[in-house]
């Protein structure tokens, strides 16, 4: 196991009835700032839940932070941030609006251009103090220190790490999923599933409780995922995916082992240039870049295969052909399609992805660092 | 799942040479004080490196805290904090050593009679804050909000939990545990298995990752806790029995579940009163408490008896009894008895602890609440 440090400080509050929650939260003279997407908290009745929160609160609102949040929209919600004096931000959202919304709490106060928060990792300054309402279980950013920001103009989507952007509590309401669409539900659990496997599917030494836990997440997605396409209004259900989807990515499994977010790199970039929705990126990709790494991730992928899917026989090749095979069926089962053609993306499109990928400096990927362009290039021509 | 809210603040600094952080982690100009136990830490050289990382502060030193650390002894401390205007408490050492130290922390500047932390659970004022280095993994109080002390001349040993004890860091460096007593070390395994083991194996509504969160601790603890006595300094063991025990009691598992503190409750009895070290109490107890409370735990054992022990064949009983035989048989393994026997406490000693538990207010323990004095007298029977 190597060395970390490691603290968390966001302060959960899960289950039915705890937007009543973020009352206590906020301090009582703040100015709020509310921010939300494309305005399905106004009709399943989450917005109104927060407004009745906070009554005593003086609240704005900003809307239309869009599915991977554009650094325009959200440097619109700075410029109000700014004028009005916010010094609070309530992200009522998935996990585009909670990225968004620490982009906009990193920014609000930055001496400099906020791109460079993005494009440089830029040290930031005074950070305006967050909290989320979230209603969309998948990314974990309710209580982690990462967002995603993309550039519409320049098609770049990147990322940043910062503890400063910490949100300082998340409510998590199972019965705000209820009205999720079909496919975001699905998206959401293959989005939690493959944040565990970045962080599980890499060679290492043993690092026992980790593997453990990671294990316990995906064999959870795997029996309680379905279930939310069939019965998506039970409670059970719900609160187990929204609380796994939270674990898989709050930085827990993580700490003293190596990590292979290749998978994320590659898909970023397929959303940037194609649209495609994040966790339908990741569908594509895991399972392929589990194909061309098969020999330096043999260990751990035949460790996956007997606890995870319970695969006892055949040749090592031939479980771990198994594994991925049942990876890739468990993504489908989903609804979630798992090669580039079930988007209508060709060869033809590739040479652009990799020259993205060169342009943000994803050119040694992996645990290993060996994940080239040109190991790329093959994990996106191997799923076509 | 029910609904729960959480947060643990405290810092995590994991691994060997961890603890060169305090320096950054106290304040340049605290009055710190370092609690310690017996004078372990002397002799393996945690203290030297201790007082190397805090060259720069001004230190004070408390030692003499004993294994289930008694209020008198630590009214001692709380008298030298007092007049030595301390403000900043560094815990070096085991449970007790911790324990102890969020006591002082609390009872320093108490108004009226700081027993009433403990006998009361009164409400706390100003808290001097503290942090640790451990040196015996085991309780998991290096990061949550209890203690448990003992007042030798009543013989009482009670728990507080409050969060404003929780520590502001933690140093876990397996290093520092090389050179326990063998003893110690399984107590350590015995102590987090049970740990884990009472958040656990209740009767409770699904509550998927928890469960698989438990299961994945005692694996662990199943697959590696021998090996800390054949192999005390490999520091890939040491480790993952370091991270294991924290995890079995920072507060995770337990978040939104039934608990069931009985074997605790019981055994903190058998410590008052014969001196028994903790964890071997808890191995006493908690086999004979799963035999008398089997029917109504039939579902959660059978669970445990398949995931944790491999138990596929059988009917119902032979299960769950060979569930109980295996957890009873884990602990033996380790070196710890299991029966009242072997630690020379016999039938006629039993009316005592049930009188003590009574006087402590014990008289319905469980998930349940259905753990009355009879049943506890059962459970202690059945350990003879």
């Amino acid at each position: 196991m190597n060395n970390f440090s490691f603290q968390n400080p966001t302060r959960i509050h899960f289950g039915k009835g705890q937007i009543a929650a973020i009352a206590n939260e906020i301090p009582a003279d703040a100015k709020v700032l509310i921010t939300y997407g494309g305005g399905s908290i106004k009709k399943n009745g989450t917005l109104d839940q927060v407004l009745e929160a906070l009554k005593s609160h003086t609240v704005l609102q900003f809307g239309g932070i869009e599915p991977n949040p554009s650094y325009e929209t959200l440097m619109e919600a700075v410029e109000l941030a700014r004028k009005e004096n916010i010094d609070f931000l309530l992200a009522v959202g998935g996990g585009s609006v909670i990225d968004g919304t620490k982009f906009i709490a990193a920014a609000i106060h930055f001496e400099g251009n906020p791109w460079s928060i993005l494009s440089e990792g830029a040290a930031l300054g005074k950070v305006v103090p967050a909290g989320n309402v979230l209603t969309l279980p998948a990314t974990g950013s309710e209580s982690n220190c990462g967002a995603v920001v993309t550039r519409r103009e320049t098609k770049d989507k990147l990322a940043f790490l910062n503890p400063a952007v910490y949100p300082k509590f998340a409510v998590l309401d199972p019965e705000t999923t209820y009205s999720l669409p079909q496919g975001q539900s699905a998206n959401g659990v293959v989005d939690a599933f493959v944040h565990t496997m970045e962080q599980y599917l890499t060679v290492r030494d043993n690092a026992h409780m980790q593997d453990r836990y990671a294990e316990g997440q995906l064999l959870t997605l795997i029996s309680e995922g379905p279930k939310v396409l069939k019965t998506p209004e039970d409670y059970g259900v719900r609160s187990t995916i929204m609380w796994t989807a939270n674990q898989a990515l709050n930085g827990l499994i993580g700490q003293g082992v190596p990590h292979d977010w290749s998978t994320h790199m590659i898909g970023h970039e397929l959303t940037a240039m194609h649209g495609i929705d994040h966790a339908q990126t990741l569908a594509i990709v895991l399972p392929s870049l589990m194909q061309k790494m098969r020999d330096q991730k043999a260990p751990k992928i035949l460790q996956y295969a007997e606890r995870v899917w319970d695969i006892q026989e055949g040749s090592d090749e031939e479980r771990i052909s198994l594994a991925i095979e049942k990876t890739r069926n468990f993504f489908e089962s989903m609804g979630v399609k798992t090669s580039l053609s079930d988007y209508g993306v060709g060869e033809a499109d590739i040479p652009a992805l990799i020259s993205q990928l060169e342009r943000h400096g994803m050119t040694a990927l992996g645990e290993g660092k060996n994940i080239t362009l040109d190991v790329s290039k093959a994990i996106l021509t191997g799923a076509l």
